[in-house]
């Protein structure tokens, strides 16, 4: 059923016309529904520290990972974007004919013309809607930000005919043999837009940093692998923190009417500021640098607090009241102290969201919404409705974002989103764990028969769970065919 | 100067506030200025009909190119799209501070992960703009409708903040040696988006046609030639182009208030049809093609026509009455009928849209818009105002859309647009003729050295123009270093 028949494409002339007047944006755009998809192998950290002969803790502690997700020859973008897609279809019971939009997120290039986007429209092929915008966004991890952003203001615009948005992050990831590799990851997270959203987005708050930086990239077209310059990478991601918290916030307090809840006199006083959120979620490469993240956001948080009223800064953050934030990416004293500030902040607010990045590792563009979905797994409806959520989306090269959202009040909503992710934990427990070997063996199989052609794929079929999409074949011209387990 | 102080994001509070109340979407969005770059070298298509041993009229007749643009190893999509920005930012005196969006369309890939939007940044980094939504799309030579797209959805959104989008639309296009070589090309096109814009898009209106086929597409990234199978494109391009047509006019119909002339009654009466407009646009690949479209929809609009009252069919198709559309792609006797009876359609209202495209060949993502300026070019203030576009842009694999634009009323808005424009037969004219055994001996050059790295350039920067950003440098990382022709 379309969101809105009265602007359907389908409608008579008379009510499309009507609704050109009035109030022209939807009220509550955002996310309707989710779903995630992850491989259905994956090594463990302990075993890969063991394997890697590094000290204990290295992957487990120094990076906050414990298990990472991979996938062999079987499965490419296209093939986890459609089993996501074709899954969220299913199980909220939304038509094909009833979406009008569907905008991929991706930095797993397998062709540098044709969208994966085309190839999802096998998927609508039955119902013969091909009247879909959209196509494949890209910049490194927040390609699924932009798309969601594209989304949102679809429906926000002329063009919007009351039909759903679907939105796919989704990413292999995958490291040279190396220090690196332990932050790889797969996974594949679609969304549902529209109004009557169950996770609202805030209006007017959207803040963005771009620039020009070569932190992480993918130059060598041939193979898999990104070029990472590492501390660049960890600095410009704080940096691009720094930028987006301050202009966020210097957007809230601009729109403080808008977010704040209007029967609370007291609450519209006050400033917006962190503890206005109940949820802070980030982007994770891996978590150690989210848990990083939300250490500097106190400080962060601190010197607007500072700027507003002087007294309000914490004495223990005395020595750093006139902090020069670019020269202090690299200051371990003040990390250790703000991370030990920030705990019960982090382990409240943060550590929630975190679930799936530990047990996939980092899936690129799907990350911060695999972190969502960690959060609303996390509690309970009841708990849930009405919790405000900051996000912080990254991508290198560089772009990010920060935004915010609401959780609906309406508990029939949020259920209903929620009733969809409760096969997720029964999945991550249904993985199988592969020892290193088998994990190295796997890694050298897609690096040495990365974008060959013809290539008929040789992984176990039999360890895919159902639903999954996977290559049967890929021909001389490289064209790829796909069969789904039953 | 932004366009609307009230929802600017260095407004004040309350009228910010003020600005959520009452008619969310801005007046008028649309293409409120425009540039094109172009190599400064090109390849006479009769010199390369001799050069090739082809048939005298190949090229030049068979498919109605007479110029193709093309660059050597000082240019990529990075270095032409930061020329197309700037010199677009400088002739309209736009500051870059007032600049909230920039997207790319493009499928010249040289980073699977880090978009050409974020080397752009750097010209805006002395202005210390950094909050700019936005990053690249991709699906051949789609991108740049689908980043246009969504401009004008985020100008009609909630995030829209008072000031421009940008959208840059480029390519280079080139191909292995051989039959398909002659239809390459090279250009980039720059766009402002905003309201109270001198080519007015219509609203509601935008028809979209999206499949999963392999017509064209570059599956081997270690190469920058497509894969092209010519036959089954040509037949694409027409399938979506009757897709298109049909959705676009039921669309239109179904919103004729809106797009027609409210002083007009007649007018009022009558259905929107292919005679509404005054210019018919295409995406060029080659120029031949775009006039077998015309004549496609010479036959389109009469079996529309005849489905309102049968006696406007026109009698000189009468064997086609009752023709199966999906069977008559290669009817060669029904085409040749078409374009004569479609021809002088055709002179008057596509021919002098074809300018650029005969002059540099296919520029994938930038070619519609190149078209449009040509269109643009070829008239006067006086003679434009007020006329009616009708654009279909498609893109291989495949995405293509079918939207339509007003010129403006307003002639002060019209001229200034114009204005920006009056180098682009100047420069034309000053661009240097190259045998083909030059020619052949750069693209093998670039063949070479396509994707490799460290590789310092050796084309002569003496022949680009003034204003032109060409590689100094790619470092063993893959980093580029770019100057500027002064």
């Amino acid at each position: 059923m379309p969101v809105n028949q009265i602007q359907n494409g389908t409608s008579s002339s008379s009510s499309a016309a009507a609704a050109t007047n009035g109030c022209k944006w939807p009220e509550n755009v955002g996310i309707i529904a989710m779903d995630i998809y992850f491989p259905s192998s994956y090594v463990d950290q302990t075993d890969l520290e063991e394997f890697n002969g590094v000290s204990k803790g290295k992957y487990t502690i120094g990076l906050g990972q414990l298990k990472m997700g991979f996938t062999d020859d079987r499965e490419d973008i296209s093939s986890i974007c459609l089993t996501v897609t074709e899954s969220l279809l299913k199980k909220y019971q939304i038509s094909p004919v009833d979406i009008g939009f569907l905008m991929i997120g991706t930095e797993t290039i397998i062709d540098k013309s044709k969208s994966i986007k085309t190839v999802l429209m096998d998927l609508f092929k039955d119902s013969g809607n091909t009247d879909i915008e959209g196509i494949h966004a890209t910049n490194a991890c927040y390609g699924g930000t932009a798309s969601l952003f594209h989304a949102i203001d679809w429906i926000e615009s002329s063009s919007w005919d009351g039909r759903y948005a679907l939105v796919v992050a989704a990413d292999i990831a995958v490291y040279a043999s190396g220090a690196a590799r332990p932050t790889g990851g797969c996974g594949a997270v679609a969304m549902l837009i529209g109004p009557n959203a169950a996770i609202v987005l805030d209006r007017k708050v959207r803040s963005t940093y771009m620039a020009n930086v070569y932190d992480f990239y993918k130059p060598d077209l041939s193979s898999e692998y990104p070029y990472v310059d590492g501390p660049l990478s960890n600095q410009c991601y704080l940096q691009a923190l720094d930028q987006c918290f301050n202009l966020y916030f210097d957007k809230a307090n601009r729109n403080r009417d808008e977010l704040l809840n209007h029967n609370n006199h007291s609450e519209q006083q006050s400033m917006i500021e962190l503890s206005h959120f109940d949820g802070i979620i980030f982007h994770a490469p891996y978590c150690k640098l989210v848990q990083k993240s939300v250490a500097r956001m106190h400080l962060l948080n601190n010197l607007r607090l500072q700027a507003h009223d002087p007294s309000r800064f914490d004495t223990k953050l005395e020595k750093y009241r006139n902090v020069k934030l670019e020269e202090s990416y690299n200051d371990r004293e003040m990390e250790k102290l703000l991370l030990t500030l920030s705990s019960e902040n982090f382990n409240k607010r943060t550590d929630p969201s975190l679930m799936l990045a530990r047990e996939i590792g980092n899936m690129y563009t799907a990350s911060l919404y695999a972190c969502v979905i960690s959060f609303i797994l996390s509690d309970s409806v009841e708990n849930l409705t009405d919790k405000r959520l900051l996000l912080f989306s990254y991508g290198s090269g560089l772009a990010a974002s920060m935004f915010s959202a609401r959780v609906t009040k309406d508990k029939a909503i949020l259920s209903r989103l929620m009733k969809g992710l409760t096969d997720v934990q029964p999945r991550l427990q249904q993985r199988q764990r592969v020892p290193p070997t088998k994990f190295e063996e796997t890694l050298n199989l897609r690096e040495k028969t990365h974008n060959i052609a013809p290539y008929e794929p040789t992984g176990d079929v039999s360890s895919l769970m159902a639903g999954t999409y996977y290559i049967t074949d890929i021909n001389q011209k490289y064209h790829r065919t796909y069969s789904k387990v039953q």
